[in-house]
């Protein structure tokens, strides 16, 4: 029977020793954000892929390559290591396609993270506002009060113009789940339109992440990331459109 | 491997003895009739937090705090003793997304109350009419015919105007679960239009509560209670809306 | 942790002794054909209640009774005995909210009826033609090719209109997954519109069936229980409506 | 307990040897393409049916033949054998009604595939491009690179229009469940508008397998077996039609 969730460490892990790491998650969601700043950061760090996720509360499809290979959605762990700083990230095509597989996903990435001993946790993402956005502010949330002194340090605001509110998915639960495993964890949000991939908002946030992490990493080539990353989204989106009509007629 | 469900009592709750304890739910519903009624309750006893549930049943997210505090969906159970009375009440953030979810949450309450050996539950919600209502009746349901007269005796009505009908969520199944654990459960539901938080039909219910269990609670302040609640609410689901519109769109 | 399903005989169960039953299966269905005719046999019959199903996977609501009595939504076995024959009947409130429950509940029907050691099963349903219909006739399904003989002999068509098609829900279900278990199972089908609690459909399928179980059962009162079933579903329906908005305006 | 899925095989399966087999899969979906292909090869070889699949992940419902009997909703394996050959197809009435089920029931097509020795699978399905195409290309895609030049030997292209996208449903996740395993697999998919039976992108689809697996199959009834699936399909949507309705007005 196949497993609910099934995570891999390639070979090149084992050889590995962080020290005191921490977890940026940059998962897909509101305006691709998340997704937008972490992928440039794997990319602009030459991070090291070190681990695959994949789990039947993804979509059931494979994705295929330009070269015609086709593979199974997944999330994977990238881990970046210079002068003493360990970092990993975890990325992927997909949340979760039901409100129960969230939860049994994001209570995972937890589980990794405590395995791998992460002192800290920063969950990346958008702010959806609805319109357009000149200058967007970065929106922070916690697990724990501590930790908030630290973030408005670097410009993040906790002042929502409407109060209340809650953060859906990936984002969200790994804060929640990971208080229960002492872990500390942050968001960071980036105000967005929430209709594109957002480099605006991206560059905010990574912007905050990197002070926050010290860890300077040059936005410039947000822009050009962000129009690929919504070329390669909608060519996806028409496609499961085509298929999702199609299944829904057969099924 | 994340519970379904997980109950964790605090601290405070070892030392404390319950004598022939009473349960009072009021969770999410129609017209927040019963939610109103049991935090007002909770409130204005100044009742004492014992105890915390989350369930990945629960919508899959994070609710913001005022200062950016970030916790998990969650009910909660609080405590009032006081001349020889022991009142527990259940809260929360949300019932079940889904159907299955509804009844093991209500079966997991059910258990809770047998656990504390609870000798009567009170269950409180609304009875959504549809339209506005003056002097609002409160109708009643119970799990045993012989529970019937002790309600009517406050002024609980019996009589439906229609017949036949049901009580959807954990208002309703507590009654159902509880009576096959030989629990004795009483249901109130206060007439309300069902389309905001409802002060009028949370009086009326409050007021043959109070004289059921023989509690008085002065109801004068439960305008502002509403108000209050009514705005917590509105700004969650419009939190909600911008962001599921954006999962939808990528998920 | 609350059971999927539950099945418990009433004590009176334990006195009896079935030779060769019959199980007729009449489960809430297109024109309400098959609830009709298995109720009113159990009516006119007096055929004695002996046991109750209850699962998660029906809707998660209890049900009032005329006199506040609160109850889970259940199905329900009733027994007729008389001059050695042994009939059980299954009826009840509800099926399945899930296509994965709809297989469960019925696979455990075919479980019981194995345990009863039932000879042949009769699930009995209408067939939606969309349009009134004047002199109904009753199409046939069975799960044996030797079956179908005898229900021709009864006036039972197997001539569609359309080739090809599919029984939804446990009156299908029960025909499938009983021939995995040796049990032999026929489904009646009376034609109908659809649109309402149908007395004409339930007169043909009830004369189909009286001769092939040589059970006569006077059609006479059919049109007045017709009537009773379609009002206590309206209030039900309506009830449904006004608190189905709420919850999902506040789930 | 109703097993999740159950694999039945026939007697005569006992008595085969399969060479180095290949596995066929050609389940309902887009254009009907892949279902439309693999059903004509099983007519035009004479293939024998070997076994049966079951599962609750299937539509609830039972699917009557012309003469009345009712049968499960299932998938098949049937085996052709001549010269040395042996090519195991994998057919069907569904595929899952829930992304889970999706994945659950392909791992278990791969595991069948395991257990059978089977060298390399061949997925079969449509393009769905939404309007008529002449001369319908075959698309390619693979679950190991070397896998490549031998598709394209046979004028299978890579090239989509557009880049990026993804296979959804059984076609798909076969590919990527059964890499895993170390089962090489391949995907054809024929361009169809997506809206009917499509022969056209079955002709296509028929010429590049039969080429691949050496084993000439006459195209020349594949549009009188397209008419008669397109009937088949229809009446078998239309029935469905009627029932849900009702069943969601009584549910």
């Amino acid at each position: 029977m196949i497993e609910d969730i099934t995570v891999r460490y390639l070979d090149n892990f084992r050889e590995k020793t962080l020290v005191d790491p921490i977890l940026i998650e940059g998962l897909p969601g509101i305006g691709q954000v998340g997704k937008l700043v972490a992928e440039y950061m794997i990319h602009m760090l030459a991070a090291e892929k070190i681990g695959e996720i994949h789990s039947l509360y993804f979509p059931p499809q494979v994705i295929l390559e330009v070269d015609g290979l086709a593979r199974l959605a997944r999330n994977e762990l990238f881990l970046y290591q210079s002068g003493g700083k360990s970092v990993v990230f975890l990325v992927g095509d997909h949340q979760s396609t039901s409100g129960e597989g969230h939860y049994i996903l994001a209570d995972c990435y937890c589980e990794i993270a405590e395995e791998l001993k992460v002192k800290q946790i920063y969950t990346l993402g958008g702010f959806g506002v609805g319109h357009l956005v000149n200058g967007p502010r970065v929106l922070g949330a916690v697990n724990k009060k501590e930790l908030r002194p630290a973030l408005e340090s670097v410009g993040v605001t906790f002042d929502r113009d409407e109060p209340g509110g809650g953060i859906v998915g990936a984002a969200g639960l790994i804060l929640g789940l990971s208080a229960q495993r002492g872990i500390d964890a942050v968001c960071l949000m980036g105000e967005t339109s929430g209709y594109l991939v957002d480099p605006m908002a991206a560059a905010s946030v990574l912007s905050a992440l990197s002070k926050l992490i010290d860890l300077p990493v040059d936005p410039t080539k947000l822009n050009d990331r962000a129009a690929e990353m919504e070329k390669a989204i909608e060519s996806m989106v028409e496609g499961e459109k085509g298929k999702d009509e199609e299944l829904n007629y057969i099924g």
